[in-house]
This record gives C-alpha cells, structure tokens and sequence, in this order.
C-alpha cells in the first residue's frame, strides 16, 4: 500500500485527490505528516478528500497515530492519519 | 455540547483528557483549532485521547471540517475535528 507523505509545503488539492483515489482503489489510506505545517495540510487535504468522497456516496473517517520514522539516520515522530470508510 | 478549543500553546494531555470524558459522557465531541501550531496539538492530542479510550474499549474515529468563526468581528476559518465512536 503506497503512503502518501505530506509536507508543509504540499498543495491540499494534490493531497486530497490522492487520498481519494487510494481510498477507492483500496478503501484504505495512510497519511503521513511531520511537524506541525505539514499536520495542518494533511488535514486539510483530508477534509477535501472527504467532500470529494461524500459525493460519490462514501463517508471516510479518520484514526491518527504517532509512528516513528527514520529519516537521515535519525528516529523522528511522524503522525499518521489511517484513513477508511466509516 | 461543549466545544473544545485547542490552541498552539494547548498542553496534549489536559485536551486529550477533555476529550476522552466528553466521549464518555456525550459519545460526541467536537474539537476546534485555529493555525498550524493548534491543529498539530488538536491532532496529537486525539491520539492520546484514542489510546486513552482504547483502554477502556471504545474506539474512536474522526472527521475534520472547515468551520467560519467570528473572533473580534473577523471571520476565521477554523479547523474542527468531530470525534465520535466508530
């Protein structure tokens, strides 16, 4: 399952339709940001993705989760947002 | 139902126990955040909230909307999670 990284600087737009397309292609997403900019635009996207969805009948919600990723050798604390129909 | 504000300078854990009791009380809570910083500590928040409620069997899931606020005649736009069970 592919995840779909977002940073601070990500287009929400971007973001969503990808979270839209993984949502119907596998009914399952996972978003995954680092620090506090990059949180603030995966949820953005993610309530784009939700208006996207909600048009084709489908209610997603979301379950976060800290997960730890290892970025240039060093362990940092991402948030994950898993992603699935309700 | 009570609205729980969350700003940047929010301690995670006081939110996350006001979270977790509304859930218990209400099976609804509604979390708002304004910015980046305040989004990032709505969102960590939820997760100790999520794990706090985990322990007692209840899952939780969230769904985020843009809400306009008023604050000091200026419309804002804030981020509001809705959390309920799953």
């Amino acid at each position: 399952m592919e995840l779909i990284k977002v940073s601070a600087n990500s287009r929400t737009s971007a973001v969503a339709g990808a979270i839209a397309g993984v949502i119907r292609d596998h009914n399952h997403a996972d978003v995954q940001a680092i620090g506090a900019g990059a949180v603030n635009q995966a949820v953005k996207a993610l309530i784009l993705a939700t208006n996207y969805l909600r048009n084709d009948g489908i209610e997603i919600c979301c379950v976060p989760e800290f997960v730890e990723v290892e970025i240039e050798d060093k362990v940092r604390t991402a948030i994950r947002l898993v992603v699935e129909p309700r």
